[in-house]
């Protein structure tokens, strides 16, 4: 559902994999371009619905989910189909879908992937090349569902995925994207503000260039994306005004202990990124064997995600492979 | 003086330009690369002002410069030689050579160019490519010195300058470069001290990426680069804290208003880019003949470059053709 930049490239991928795919949007601009691309399209949601796929997968804009899911409620069979989607939040996305009581048959799912383009014509299935997706659940979830749509996304697309709580994952995207995109536009703010600005736009290199390139893109979708995970963010921000504010007084006071500390602080991340940086280049890196219970999988998954684990694919129903991502 | 990866890079491209290029190193062990690339190493900082060069550029780390300034003073023919440098800062330069009793023979300079490596090996030309010198001038600065190294820098580089007051200089530096760099690194910090490190790493993408690189360089270079020019980064950073707590507030009030006009601010920036990419591929960019006087060049120069006017050339000693970046 909806063939916009990552509906697009996601349902060209599945073709590209051998996958029967179906899609609706909400105008039929796209259709030609997907048609010729092997993708069939069906005029309405309610015919998306009645070919009764094995995953249907929501890739509309947020803003539009609790129509398109009160439209989807009576004539989905939940049966047959498990339903998922790939929004930038979880836990309000959830709150939609058990609101259209659809709950029992959804598992969130959030690919890191994209650019910053949009609209079919933008769409490509490389933007999947080695993502991530994060997959949600609550104590509502089917394992079986999970493992459906983790199956999709690890064997059929050549991906890898984590299982986390929706608390988590937006607290998460939070601090990695909605909150810097906000810090990268406060930047621009201040150049644009500032007397000096033309003097500075002139000195400016690599590292303003590389800071402010988020805040490059249209400002209305940046609000959107902000606007929809507020309360994490703002708790996020604070902090972050707080830090930057206590380095200024250590700067101000030449308070060496304290600079050496902000400066040293980072330093496992630094440490970190070179391993993955060696692991993508062949070096080291290692998997193992995660067993999971019919009990305790929810909380088995979790820890595992906040271990750094990522599944590369479920061998069997009890048994994920997990690569080791060792942050010490 | 000092084969570093500015240095090195700078004599190289000078010396393919066609110009007869002395080097002192404070070690020899660059000698035998640069001398393979047409550099002449000498053995001593006293025997490279013996050499009696048209202009010496000071490419040694900031916090050797008060010692060879001193071992400098004595040796330099300040009637031939012009003195210029290439440091992040330009007030305290400026206060140290005037320590050393060489101003009179000194014009400030401060490539916008440079790699995350250093040293000779890691030199190369190309880093100039394009790039934009910031000169700096005082009361004491000789017109005559001032275009001598804007000619090396315009007409034998090929690179394009802005004349202006040291004091603007480090703030602007500070705006685009040293505030951000330290806006990077609590990022980063933020990140390696949270509970949800792990979950928010697997989720990281181009934005954190983006946001993040410059803090992923050596810290201690970092550090160094921010101490050189506190008073400027204090302020801004003080200002940034506020802006970003402000944000906050008005996000969790749902300020509409507010928040509009946070993203609206930095559009004249985002128009001004587009522009400038515009111009990089050939379409608009306006050229004009800037006349200077003997009265009063040093402030018809400063605020052309506040106008956000790019020298390209000196036609001659009383006209700069120039490049003008309007920003509307």
């Amino acid at each position: 559902m909806g063939l916009g930049l990552i509906g697009g490239s996601l349902a060209r991928r599945l073709v590209n994999a051998g996958c029967t795919v179906m899609a609706w949007n909400h105008h039929p601009r796209p259709y030609a371009a997907a048609t010729a691309e092997g993708i069939e399209c069906v005029g309405t949601l309610e015919d998306l619905a009645a070919c009764r796929p094995d995953v249907l997968v929501l890739c509309n804009p947020l803003k539009a989910m609790p129509s398109l899911l009160t439209t989807l409620a009576p004539v989905l069979d939940r049966g047959t189909t498990t339903l998922t989607d790939v929004g930038s939040v979880k836990a309000q996305v959830r709150a939609e879908v058990r609101a259209a009581g659809l709950d029992d048959c959804y598992v969130g799912a959030h690919p890191m992937a994209g650019t910053e383009f949009s609209g079919f014509e933008a769409s490509d299935p490389a933007i999947f090349d080695d993502a991530l997706w994060a997959l949600t659940v609550d104590e509502h979830t089917s394992l079986s569902r999970l493992q459906q749509v983790a199956g999709m996304i690890c064997d059929t697309l050549g991906n890898r995925a984590i299982v986390i709580d929706d608390q988590t994952h937006d607290r998460a995207a939070a601090m990695i994207s909605h909150m810097p995109h906000a810090v990268s536009t406060a930047l621009v703010n201040m150049l644009t503000t500032s007397d000096d600005r033309n003097v500075a736009a002139a000195l400016a290199a690599g590292s303003w260039r590389d800071m402010t390139r988020v805040a490059m893109t249209d400002p209305d979708r940046t609000r959107a994306m902000i606007e929809e995970n507020p309360a994490n963010v703002v708790v996020l921000l604070r902090d972050f005004s707080a830090a930057v504010s206590g380095f200024a007084d250590d700067l101000e006071s030449g308070n060496q202990q304290a600079l050496e500390r902000f400066f040293a602080t980072g330093q496992p991340y630094r440490l970190y990124k070179a391993r993955q940086s060696d692991v993508a280049q062949g070096r080291g890196g290692q998997r193992r064997t995660l067993g999971i219970s019919e009990a305790n999988w929810r909380d088995e998954l979790i820890e595992s995600a906040r271990r750094g684990e990522w599944i590369l694919r479920f061998a069997t129903s009890r048994q994920a492979e997990v690569a080791v991502s060792d942050w010490k």
